[in-house]
């Protein structure tokens, strides 16, 4: 099983041969960016002192959650669908997608007047298909999984003549993705290494070749949730496996594109895996440091960059912060969490004799040591207590880890046996 | 009791005589800009389209939560620091705030060499006095209330020669503040109401000197938590009861400042007042929409135009999003209450009979309703049911309101008396 921060290779020499034989090539990025101008925006691209501290290396944000739909998916859809003919226009498109491609599709077909059509899986969250039929795409439910969903709106697309918006295996898609590079080189011309999440590739596809065009020393390092290392193991001839719930839904992808696959291999020089752990510290540093909302998939460059700084020390390092479409219940359990991580919020059980005056006890020996109560259970029946003992179950908030040592050590040496 | 969005007067009419009285002039704040330029950083500026279409005017955003010590406070702080004369500077200086204030003078203070000494009351959270101690200032905590360490701070800086830096009473203070206007206007001249939140009032003090001077024409409208009315009764000569707990603590000024009362008097058409409802349903709505981290104080703005839109309508409207520092467990918990208010989070009571069967027939059926089950408690004990009867206890997710109603007829049809 491949560890966190683990890379497939390193420092690829790029040479004009590399470049050339490509499906996509620098003009077409620079062509793209033209014809997105002033439909999609151009994000900010900021330095971040305080996170260049954490890390130990120079780090600048590209805020793509700032997109109108909150991703970058907008800067590719609009660049197909301006490539579309007068009659394809007229007839429609189509597309599968449960997020951020499904809203930029229908959101720019609207613009231009485009008939979308938008087939998402089952289960897809309400709010999604809410987001989407806002910008007046119709849309079907169907297909139990994103490849069975696929599967319908390509048989769709036959049957019905609608050109079908592929989310990232298509050139212009890629093309149009790619102009996050160009903004940020802009920017930041010293930058030195660019760290972009894969999903099916689309994005890191038409930022490689934009950039190592640009500036062909400069380092590519893509990043995928170790519970989805799809690209990590077409890259690397692996079979890590691929299964379970990830906060990186957006690049949760078991299917890597066929031209994304061929231009990564050639000009991307690593893949990092993350973890769910890192991906969720991550989502809350940028909401504690930098007050940006960023969505698991977003997130996964920092958390690679937390994950093993060392990697990274001293470098200049662009991330892109793909998106921002992160259901606020999940950014409330994914502070909670950080905060129980950090030893601020805890859940302790304490073992305690059923008789009068020992809660209270408990009660004031934790406010004398600056601990404060946020939730009490008494549990009697189900514990594996003597019947005259109960257990009594905290969440208490302390300042800190030390802070709760310390609250510990004075629950011990008051008699009570409490476990984390 | 005032009511939410109740206001005290209405477009004032500014002559230049209102203007050439006062204690502070455009001039002042033009030249606090080119003082500060460079050191702090000139926000982004950026009109809002869903909000706008939410709100039903159109609307501007400040976002200074991105300074680099997340609010606006540097503005004023960095002004009034580098009026000290070298022998002042040398001596240095102190303040007293538990929160902006005490981060953008120990900042700017420690740039510019100048030893700070900030005073916080006792119970300021931990996380507050280490981002201030982390910029080298000495905190010293002193007092129980604001107002204690405020006497403390004047009592120590006349001890020891150290100049006190008051958080809003001062005209320099005041003019560095007003230089958010300049660039709101600069950005955004077609801007006709200027919304701002009002603590003890040096930042709008600023903002309406500035903006008046250029736009005479032009709405400004303050912002007060209804718990700390303190700048609507010194305005409206009311006595509002002051007291409780705010998520606008940044706001939560007991004494307006004198001068600060001067201009407000003179240059603000209204002060609106918004409840605690209305200021956390404005901070979850600038994470969901605008993707920003907004403290209680920064989203007093956005609260008073979703609880009186039709005040705002057709207008265009800048927001100054005052700053960013908000307690992550706060920001879990504010859209967790959100979540709840639009019928996504239950909590449901229901009776059922103490037979095996029935919590299985409960789970069943939220199942085959498309309701999520996040937390579960059975209450045995302490209910007032019959003793052969449970108290189930549930939390669920729901699609939205009518998602739930249909949940709760469904109960209610397999005979479950369930309660919200």
């Amino acid at each position: 099983m491949a560890k966190a921060g683990e890379t497939s290779r390193q420092d690829k020499q790029i040479t004009a041969a590399d470049l050339g034989g490509l499906p996509l090539a620098l003009a077409d990025i620079t062509a793209a960016a033209a014809i997105i101008r002033g439909a999609v925006a151009v994000t900010d691209c900021n330095p971040s002192r305080t996170l260049s501290e954490i890390c130990g290396c120079n780090i600048w944000l590209k805020f793509e959650n700032h997109q109108f739909t909150s991703s970058f998916k907008e800067r590719g859809a609009l660049n197909r669908l301006q490539a579309l003919s007068s009659e394809q226009r007229a007839r429609g498109v189509i597309a599968m997608s449960a997020g951020n491609h499904a809203q930029g599709v229908a959101y720019h077909a609207r613009r231009l007047g485009i008939p979308a059509t938008i087939v998402m899986p089952a289960g897809t969250p309400m709010v999604k298909v809410e987001n989407t039929r806002r910008h007046d795409a119709e849309v079907i439910i169907s297909g139990q999984t994103l490849e069975e969903s696929g599967a319908f709106a390509r048989q769709r697309g036959n049957a019905q003549g609608l050109t079908l918006i592929h989310p990232y295996d298509d050139p212009l898609i890629m093309a149009g993705n790619g102009t996050v590079a160009l903004e940020m080189l802009e920017v930041a011309p010293g930058l030195d290494t660019l760290v972009v999440p894969i999903g099916g590739g689309g994005l890191i596809s038409g930022v490689a070749v934009a950039a190592r065009s640009l500036k062909p020393e400069l380092r590519i390092i893509g990043v995928q949730a170790q519970l989805y290392p799809s690209m990590y193991n077409a890259i690397n001839d692996e079979q890590l496996p691929m299964r379970g719930d990830t906060l990186a839904e957006g690049i949760a992808v078991k299917e890597p594109g066929r031209i994304t696959t061929e231009i990564i291999r050639k000009l991307v020089d690593e893949i990092a895996l993350v973890t769910e752990d890192e991906i969720e510290r991550a989502v809350a540093t940028l909401i504690a440091i930098e007050k940006t909302v960023v969505e698991g998939a977003g997130a996964a460059g920092l958390a690679a960059i937390l994950a093993a700084p060392d990697r990274f020390r001293g470098r200049n390092v662009g991330l892109v912060l793909s998106g921002g479409n992160i259901d606020t219940r999940l950014i409330a359990s994914v502070l909670t969490r950080e905060l129980a991580r950090e030893g601020r919020l805890t859940q302790l059980a304490i073992d305690i004799p059923d008789r009068p005056g020992r809660l209270a006890a408990v009660a004031s020996l934790l406010a004398e040591a600056g601990a404060n109560i946020i939730e009490v259970s008494h549990q009697r029946t189900f514990s594996d207590l003597p019947a005259k003992a109960t257990l009594l179950q905290l969440v208490i908030e302390t300042r800190d880890k030390a802070h709760l040592e310390e609250v510990m050590v004075r629950l011990g040496a008051a008699g009570f046996k409490a476990r984390l």
